[in-house]
């Protein structure tokens, strides 16, 4: 099978500085050889998931029961790291007639939308799943809106049990919550830190249940495994787009733009920016050392941002390395001739949608290259599960390389407890 | 009626810096309040669209047209600024029955999906309207959408023109086209750059048609004459929030992320997005000086987002302010209880949403201030036409202030040439 291709050619990067960080990378690349092997011991835990037959067994059985209830409509009910994954592979390769929510905020009119469409439903019969993801069972939004639904279904269902799965750790008040109320409960792995659970039940039950083929994204996500841990930075594509990052970073790069030639890859930019924000955004190494390290990530969308933000891309400070993330093969159509319009643009009669796209992709590189500004390429065979697969796996190592050469700790978060702890005092008015 | 508010007690400016740039910018503050009036003959010419009262009756005359067609399905086929305004006021205000989507790219699948809907719809005997927008008429992906959208309402309907709206400026290859085949036809003053012309035909006719309050909409925008021209820098929400972002960037704070607190204002922040990237982002001075100035825009949504990007905004490099926008008053719902999940989060029982979102709010902010982040804050009274127009132009105002103090065009894009230059040559085989 054709894998997905990973292109520095533009990078602006040297030799030299990549050869510089080969040799204080080799002994990580070794420590994440190791991990992925390991199972669920290590911080790098998540590596283990897409070779985790048990996990696999386990979420098919409770998607094939879901699947026997037919439900209209799913509501995820989880927030940032609980739902991004899903989202992206959703947009990318969703395919079922069932209708799918998120609920991840607080937002009543946005909220009540969601309410009345699902009490519509069950006004007239149809069932509803909701599914409660939330690795402590504490977040704020998520339990407001767990109770919100869990209420509605209440109301509707006698038996309202088999419309509620629950996802959290094991031994979680959540997943007690579940085994005291016969909900549907799969487990996450302890060590498996949110924003790098796509490939644990969190992602893969709602994925599997919306017509997602997880198998092929497990196996796309494992097939990574050598290139990842390639010792050599030049054959090791996550390494090499983090050394890469990292020597940009180091005279002014601060911004990460993942320009994705394609609507359905949007949101897995969106998955890609709380990964990255969260993992590297730190005020202090590992040795508790004060540094403020962070790098923003933008996701832009072609050809539409083309007439948003390129203008600042291209003229402004030169404080952003990109990532084109384009698709090889899709379905294509034509320019239709014979039409009022024309004669406008002449030179695209008969042309391919796909043809102009590459012409817009080629050009803007062009004008990158013009304007000195640095990027980096990914490109799809297609768009598969597959290799959505490849691409999340080759990303999550990649921020595992960039913490290890920020020297910061990529799998906690703790400024983001600030707000949490602020907005408890105010809801608790103390 | 109550105006929106904005605050600047958290935008670590001091007074002296602000009272620095009062003597610079009034004399900018006099031409812009000269400008209010003078019609469409200055670059500020976008500023008097809101009183033009012979071009909402025009607007009107036609959307009434449109309503005679009752069009189930709404294409609008347009990019960047032909397109960004409709969308992010839509998002916030839409509510007709009819269905809309955007043709703003040259994605096959995602255009087919469209076109698919579409031809489903006619070949019911349902009606479509499509809406072809462009100020030059030769912007390649609203072309190659135009063509293909004919091409099937030809197919379809005998007579079809009534089913094609056009906006262009007046004396365009595009308008010529109009006017030969009678599609339905407004103008776009030409001295109205796309990114300022949502008080325009462009956004006012899509809006019209999806039931926005057009006139509530230019009310509220012509309502912030007074506020957004007063020679007090300190009463002029506009020139202020350009004068803050102004010198939060003379002290590297180069990102500038709206954070909303509503999935209904998410447009707004993407609109704004291009608004500023593209106004700002400059290499040159208006005199020809190297400079390669620009503020990055983000957009943020919350609470989503504080499980993402709020790590990387609170421990990471002091590079950014954040605007955050919420609305005070918005229709409520209250956590229930007696249900499973009851006991996960005690505090909650019995709030209503929008409490825990107002202690989310307060929450995040307490936490941007012990971090000592910047902020400033907009709020809405609630979420209505004249309210957004208030926004909209007040934050178009705003940019003005800020290209005048960087000293640089806010009204052109020569860089977004050069990938339509090399996209062109590729296309033409060149």
């Amino acid at each position: 099978m054709k894998q997905i291709r990973s292109s520095f050619d533009h990078a602006t990067i040297s030799s030299h500085e990549i050869n510089d960080l080969q040799a204080r990378l080799t002994p990580e690349i070794g420590r994440i050889k190791e991990a992925w092997a390991a199972g669920y011991a290590t911080e790098y835990a998540s590596l283990s998931l897409s070779s985790d037959t048990e996990l696999l067994g386990r979420v098919m059985a409770h998607a094939r029961q879901a699947e026997s209830l037919n439900p209209r409509m799913v509501i995820i009910i989880g927030i940032g790291g609980s739902n991004l994954g899903t989202m992206a592979l959703l947009q990318a390769l969703g395919h079922t007639d069932r209708s799918v929510h998120f609920a991840d905020t607080v937002d009543a009119p946005y909220i009540q939308a969601m309410y009345d469409q699902a009490e519509a439903m069950l006004e007239q019969g149809d069932e509803i799943l909701i599914i409660v993801i939330s690795k402590s069972g504490s977040t704020t939004e998520t339990i407001a809106n767990a109770q919100l639904f869990a209420a509605l279904l209440q109301k509707h269902k006698k038996e309202y049990a088999r419309n509620v799965m629950v996802i959290s750790d094991e031994g979680s008040p959540l997943a007690r919550i579940a085994a005291q109320h016969s909900f549907s409960y799969l487990s996450i792995p302890q060590q498996v830190g949110g924003r790098y659970s796509v490939f644990s039940a969190v992602g893969l039950f709602p994925l599997a249940v919306m017509g997602v083929d997880i198998v092929a994204l497990r196996s796309g996500a494992e097939s990574m495994k050598g290139a990842c841990t390639h010792e050599t930075l030049y054959k090791n594509p996550a390494a090499l787009r983090a050394a890469t990052l990292y020597q940009l970073y180091q005279k002014g790069l601060y911004i990460h733009d993942t320009f994705a030639f394609s609507h359905a890859l949007y949101g897995i930019g969106q998955w890609y920016r709380q990964l990255l924000a969260e993992s590297i955004g730190k005020a202090e190494t590992k040795q508790g050392a004060l540094v403020h390290v962070g790098i923003t990530p933008t996701t832009s969308i072609g050809s539409v941002d083309l007439h948003s933000v390129t203008q600042l891309s291209l003229a402004g400070p030169a404080n952003r390395v990109t990532t084109f993330l384009t698709i090889a093969e899709q379905k294509d159509i034509s320019v239709p001739s014979g039409t009022a319009f024309d004669s406008l643009v002449p030179m695209i009669q008969g042309t391919s949608f796909r043809m102009i796209m590459q012409a817009i992709v080629d050009g803007t590189q062009k004008a990158y290259e013009y304007a000195h500004r640095p990027f980096m390429t990914i490109e799809l065979p297609e768009l598969s599960a597959y290799h959505c697969g490849q691409l999340l796996q080759m990303k999550m190592v990649e921020i595992m390389y960039l913490g290890f050469l920020f020297d910061i700790d990529p799998f906690n978060q703790p400024q983001v407890e600030w707000y949490k702890k602020e907005t408890r005092k105010i809801l608790s008015h103390e």
